[in-house]
């Protein structure tokens, strides 16, 4: 429990109405979008409105020696904004404004509530696109998405968030702002902070703005559906897309238990008994896409599709695109508890993967559905299940245990694009070692020796 | 001096013909590329061939407490590689194969000694490119460019060093060998210490493997060369074309005194008069080529340029590039001592920056040729003089602290792509302020405490 005090110094940077203290609003930041995890409500949650008050923030929590969470809009899938500890969350949503659009430079200024679809929308305007594009788009914030590193439907050809933020400023453990990179397009100076920050998870420090790098929209774009009724085949399909020197936009693939539900849920015309689809746009000047879009569909005939499908028009791509981002709300519904994984393996390894989790799902008896950006090697096996059920429950833990123990093996990660939170903490040794495991953790005593930044997540304290 | 145990325990472990100790050997590994340093000899120098035994090196040079400095060819331009208070040259070149190309997951695994140009040579036989294209491409080492993140004539379009490393094996200064990253296209496992590593100059670690990203080399390409009589009107078009959406993948400017030298020195028919030139080079798909090169030509005409002169074969654009890549052995030619900066500014900054560097070279009476990757921001103001000259190296010194505060002042950095080095470590504080460069220092010492990895550059020891 909080002392009063603290919560007095709050009221007094930010006024009592950015200070919530009341159960009823603590409640809804007990939790983020991960599955399965331990609720907790915070002592108190404060919305400031500049730099200057995360630093007073950040002071006071200091002080007090009172744990200290920032959130956006908790869409992520780790763990990663929970308030595990209690102490303080700090909202970002109020510091929702685009500071800048920079046209010469192609740059936005952002604060960190700026939700992403906000942003593209903005950028639209001038011709231009922000590349990263993950699912919660519509609802994730910049800050939220810049911490966790989010990556989504456009890694492939465009790379994920870390390659599109060029400068952060940031509020340290110790209450004092740094600003890092810029508009240069190149930077090597000092260790670059501006990349160690960006998927950190906020454990490192409070980012409160950025500039990110934007692009030329791509003139058009055209979708080709690949059928498949074999993995391997499907497989093969994406490795000889690659192997033909193209590099689409996205190239995204479900399996048989996804395109039935999804089918169920929007009707998009996908066929019911495929045992896989590829779903793949290439973007760029018409040319580009014209040519490249008729090799896809080539490859997909030769390397054995029962049917390959290009979308004539925008209705028709935006159907097929409809159903592939309606994948996992519609595999939410089947059951009350859906656990998503983003284990990511090198792109070669998919069949293999696919494989595993076939294997996975049959040993313990679970509904796993698959899908994901397969171009990137980035899988999301979902487990359909019911947290109230125990006995169901372990048999999830030790299924998702065996997936990060096949990604690893097979080159992979534990994780594309969810991050780490409290959900993957323990698997880390698995990846790097214990010589790694140290090295984050005096990496992150380094920043944050109190451990007051998000603590409990990524690194954990002796 | 080095207690002969050392020595001993080095050739033990690496065999006599891998440990050099004799004065002459010695004298070659005393300097890099960078001008006006003070040299420095180390006390031995070693040629590892596998990682475990740079790990065993460095656990006896932290037995005896003796600095290391691991070296590539030593051409960078910051004094990086000086093994400035004597100790341990770890030599890179023995660690010189290209480990494995990975043509589905678009991947290669080298080895620190690989020569950039080596790894472009074998990539083309792929259909390949690895894009990162600094002037020392044909002798400088992967590990080299890795660790200082070189940028060099493609990073408008392409990016630079820190886009296309995806994994890297570090000897950490306790001499545990992590692993980080791999080929997976999507990783956010833990802080991101791929990132953190590349740049770092081996101030944090030493890095004896890499997983590169290729990419598909592009179908053709076509330079267009623009003259104009007004620097401002050169800067305008650098905009104009960015304003119109075409990312070139060079864009390199000259101003006269570097047209006028590098004219003599390669005759390519470069205009001896004008204030600037400007070298724009496009690529991809043929049509997209043919569409953007007309834009490009159009937009240089509008903006003013005098002449606008587009490449008709590969002869006359190899000839153009031959030029600007003629400009630093030529203007190296015209005095002793070249002292070449990079700092970098924000691309829209370009006129004014080079306004400033003009005012510089007249107020200090030096001779300043620019020229650079006007594309990124990043100018390299080059001063021809004579390290022999005290006052006149005085006014260089002048000149170059007056270069950084005007590139800082106009929102750039201190370094674009040479480092920070020695040579540019006085000046972090006005870049970052004192408490980036607490940062700075605290992530140094959480991985080196004691200071034995290429102590002396980026950070101070207090």
């Amino acid at each position: 429990m909080l002392a009063r005090e603290v919560v007095e110094e709050l009221v007094q940077v930010l006024g009592r109405e950015n200070v919530l203290t009341e159960q009823e609003d603590l409640l809804t930041y007990a939790y983020d979008a991960t599955a399965a995890l331990k609720h907790q409500k915070p002592d108190v949650v404060v919305s400031p409105i500049s730099t200057e008050q995360v630093a007073e923030v950040v002071k006071i929590a200091q002080r007090h020696q009172v744990p200290i969470y920032p959130r956006g809009s908790g869409t992520n899938l780790s763990g990663g904004t929970v308030p595990i500890q209690g102490g303080i969350v700090l909202s970002m949503l109020n510091l929702n404004k685009i500071l800048e659009f920079d046209q010469d430079n192609l740059t936005a200024t952002v604060q960190p509530g700026v939700i992403i679809q906000t942003l593209n929308d903005e950028a639209a305007k001038h011709g231009l696109i922000y590349p990263p594009d993950p699912g919660t788009v519509t609802t994730a914030t910049m800050g939220g998405s810049v911490s966790e590193c989010s990556g989504g439907l456009r890694g492939l050809k465009y790379g994920v968030t870390k390659h599109y933020i060029m400068g952060l400023t940031i509020v340290l453990a110790n209450g004092k702002v740094i600003r890092w990179g810029g508009k240069t397009v190149k930077n090597v100076t000092g260790y670059d902070l501006v990349a160690l920050f960006t998927g950190a998870e906020g454990t490192l420090g409070i980012i409160t703005e950025m500039i990110v790098k934007l692009i030329p929209a791509p003139e058009t774009r055209k979708s080709v559906l690949g059928v498949f009724d074999n993995l391997d085949k499907a497989g093969n399909a994406i490795a000889a897309i690659i192997r033909n020197k193209i590099i689409p936009a996205t190239l995204e693939i479900m399996d048989n238990v996804t395109i039935q539900t999804v089918e169920h849920f929007v009707h998009a015309g996908l066929p019911l008994t495929a045992e896989a689809v590829l779903l793949c746009e290439v973007d760029g000047y018409k040319e580009v896409v014209e040519r490249e879009s008729v090799l896809v569909e080539r490859i997909l005939k030769e390397e054995g599709a029962v049917e390959v499908k290009v979308a004539k028009n925008d209705q028709e791509r935006d159907l097929l695109w409809l159903a592939r981002r309606s994948a996992l709300p519609a595999l939410a519904q089947k059951r009350p508890t859906t656990v998503l994984e983003d284990a990511t393996v090198p792109r070669s390894k998919i069949p293999e993967m696919l494989k595993i989790v076939r294997k996975v799902a049959d040993k313990y008896n679970l509904q796993i559905a698959t899908f994901g950006h397969a171009g990137d090697g980035n899988l999301h096996p979902t487990i359909l299940t019911d947290v109230r059920d125990e006995d169901e429950m372990k048999r999830v833990h030790l299924a998702v245990d065996e997936i990060f123990h096949g990604a690893i093996a097979l080159g992979g990660t534990l994780s594309g694009e969810h991050g780490i939170g409290v959900a993957k903490m323990d698997f880390l040794s698995l990846e790097f070692g214990e010589a790694g495991v140290e090295a984050l953790k005096a990496l992150k005593e380094a920043l944050d020796p109190n451990y007051m930044l998000n603590p409990g997540k990524i690194v954990r304290r002796d």
